[in-house]
């Protein structure tokens, strides 16, 4: 009979990569890690960022070995000389490396398909080494494969570091994980809020927090500001997923009734996702007109998949000309209002809608800067407006920050009040 | 005689604090860190987060003392239980704490000068506890002391967590620390390259690697894959600053001699800023007509201050309906060649040139995913055409990835298509 395999607890990140020593660069990969690891019940007690330096490496294995029964090293597994995780993992498990012959077949294949003639390179196959006894872990998203290794009372999981190929591999993993952890769960939810800031929130919710900390067990919250939005982060530890959910799902009914429609979702979604589920729904098709934004309202609502199906022809138009030669915006109104105005942005509005025969029209003009403010219109005044079938409104707002800051705040302005709409 | 201080050239850094173990805290302490030792001419070698738990702690700064001659600790060093800094490096350097009667006199008065009248909690003297042989290090912005610890080969350096207290500490010490390490600096330059693979470059650049590791002092390259790009980071540990600079000029310009223009950056500046620079010394007009892209191409053109005087109207055209009516796109080489095709991408180009008056217009129409993939036309397929004064010509990609991955990677092809025409 096989020994049981040993239940995980405690974990160690440890991420690989000299740049993430430089300082410019910050190992972000490790709260995606830590919440999925939470989520499947196991506390991360201890994380570190190594160079590319196989000794240095080593050492750090060793002491995450120590002090850990599940080790995630993320990054360092590419085809270079400086990728040295493989080999850090090899030396450390006395795990010597081996060929393995699906992965160059894979990694030959891969390389085929990308229409390169020449023959590949041949570093490319230091990716196709796996310690002894290591499982190979697919990456969809890139050459790089990750690794499972059952070593003794530990496990170690090498995953690469390119947050696109590592997110989606560990989240197929978690159930996994979570099978081999022990006990309680932590289930957390994220809230994200439109419209508000911190302090508000914070206030808002004051009352709720004391209460949530006496529940048994206790409800913890975080607040979080970003750009043009706030994230409250709800968690608590439960031996039952369930019933965490559950207590989770009713502190988030108290959050609502106390916040309203500023809360635009309850379990992650980003606003353009909502926005689109929205649109999906009723069948609604949406174009916009954008000046300050140049073109991210509509770079944001194409992020979604299916997006195809509800966002109808869009425009970029900085200049006066292109104003009324596409939209037809009247001259008169550009020349009394100026270009950053309601009246500017309410023929935009109306303007793309009909040429774009789409049922809303969201047309956003302001000054995005650093450039081209004034005291009347300083950088940041941003005017927003959608048209619909029953008529059209805009509002104006005053963004702080730097241009691609301001841009952001408008495209978050500007899809939060179609939500509105909608919802 | 007093033996001669040893000398400082790797430091570890150690981040004390459970909530930095969490899924929505970073370390960012130790970006600044690593600035300043940088500055100084220290390297950083390795990172860690600790939470407030002191048998971990311990073990980390053992770790740490093992691999770096200095160690600095930020955080812990408040005056509650959980803040075990003091007591693990204590327990660590095998150096007793002591209470420092100055220290307590100064919390003391610190306390009083804030109109307590109730007498000072008993845990605040926590703070004033020092291990034997450390030297206080004065915050003027907290109550928690910093410590400077000689101990054998080793410098540790205790500062408190919180920037604003840390930022100033550390600033004061730098003459310090400089004055202590080999008199180096370390100089840094960033490139970036656009069209490749990692493998490719790290191929064409192995020769060098080997070259520049035989320079004195020698040049450190690391290769980094990014969505879309590879960048390459260049650095040097020089005595003076200019001369190391000057080394890295000298190795920027071998790599470009062996790369060539798949450089597009060799100090930092991204993809869009290039451009943008090229169109706009050269008083030249771009306009976009964007499918897959759904206006990123646009949005990132936009991101750059200024880009009203080169950026003009550009059209986000999903339907073929609106290919034709907005692009003179023939519906007849829509029936043709598909949607997705070159013939088509330069219909879009020159009809955007055209409409928008721009000297340049670009075209891109693709399969962005997940859904819409044929086996002739996979999802990542797309086209790019750049038209110009000169002529029109296209090309046909296919990206891996996701959704916004497949964007994004067609929107740097699209951009670096327009800077090696402009270059």
């Amino acid at each position: 009979m096989a020994p049981a395999a040993p239940i995980l607890t405690r974990a160690a990140i440890v991420a690989v990569g000299s740049e993430l020593l430089e300082t410019s660069r910050l190992d972000t990969n490790s709260l995606f890690i830590t919440e999925r690891l939470n989520g499947a019940g196991i506390d991360v007690t201890f994380k570190c960022v190594a160079g590319d330096d196989r000794a240095v490496l080593s050492d750090a294995l060793r002491f995450a070995l120590a002090g850990a029964d599940l080790v995630v090293v993320c990054g360092g597994l590419g085809p270079t000389d400086d990728d040295v995780t493989r080999d850090a993992v090899a030396d450390v498990l006395g795990r010597p490396l081996r060929e393995n012959a699906a992965l160059v077949d894979h990694l030959q294949r891969r390389y085929a398909a990308r229409g390169y003639t020449a023959p590949m390179p041949r570093n490319n196959l230091r990716q196709a080494m796996v310690p002894d006894g290591g499982e190979v872990l697919e990456n969809p998203n890139g050459s790089a494969p990750g690794l499972w290794i059952e070593h003794g009372a530990h496990v170690v999981v090498l995953l690469p570091g390119p947050p696109r190929e590592l997110k989606p591999m560990l989240t197929s993993l978690t159930a996994r994980l979570a099978a081999r952890a022990s006990g309680q769960t932590i289930v957390r939810r994220r809230l994200h809020i439109a419209g508000q800031i911190e302090s508000q929130v914070d206030q808002a919710l004051h009352q709720l927090y004391g209460e949530w900390a006496a529940w048994s067990p206790p409800v913890a919250a975080t607040i979080l500001a970003k750009l043009g939005q706030i994230d409250l982060h709800l968690s608590v530890r439960h031996t039952s997923a369930a019933e965490g959910t559950a207590m989770l799902e009713r502190a988030i009914a108290q959050v609502l009734e106390v916040l309203g429609e500023v809360v635009f979702s309850t379990d992650g979604r980003r606003l353009e996702e909502v926005v689109g589920e929205l649109l999906a729904s009723r069948r609604l098709w949406i174009a916009a007109a954008e000046s300050c934004t140049g073109g991210l309202v509509t770079s944001r609502l194409t992020d979604v998949a299916g997006s195809s199906r509800y966002v109808g022809t869009s425009v970029v138009a900085y200049a006066n000309e292109a104003k009324t030669a596409l939209l037809g915006v009247p001259p008169a109104l550009l020349a009394e209002h100026g270009a950053v105005s309601e009246p500017v942005a309410v023929a935009m509005a109306e303007g793309i809608r009909s040429r774009a025969g789409a049922d809303l029209g969201v047309g956003i003009t302001g000054i995005a800067g650093p450039g081209g403010g004034s005291a009347e219109k300083p950088v940041g005044t941003v005017a927003v407006a959608l048209a619909t079938a029953a008529g059209t409104h805009a509002r104006t707002f005053r963004f702080f920050g730097e241009r691609q800051s301001v841009k952001f705040q408008a495209s978050q302005a500007a899809l939060d009040m179609v939500r509105r709409h909608l919802a």
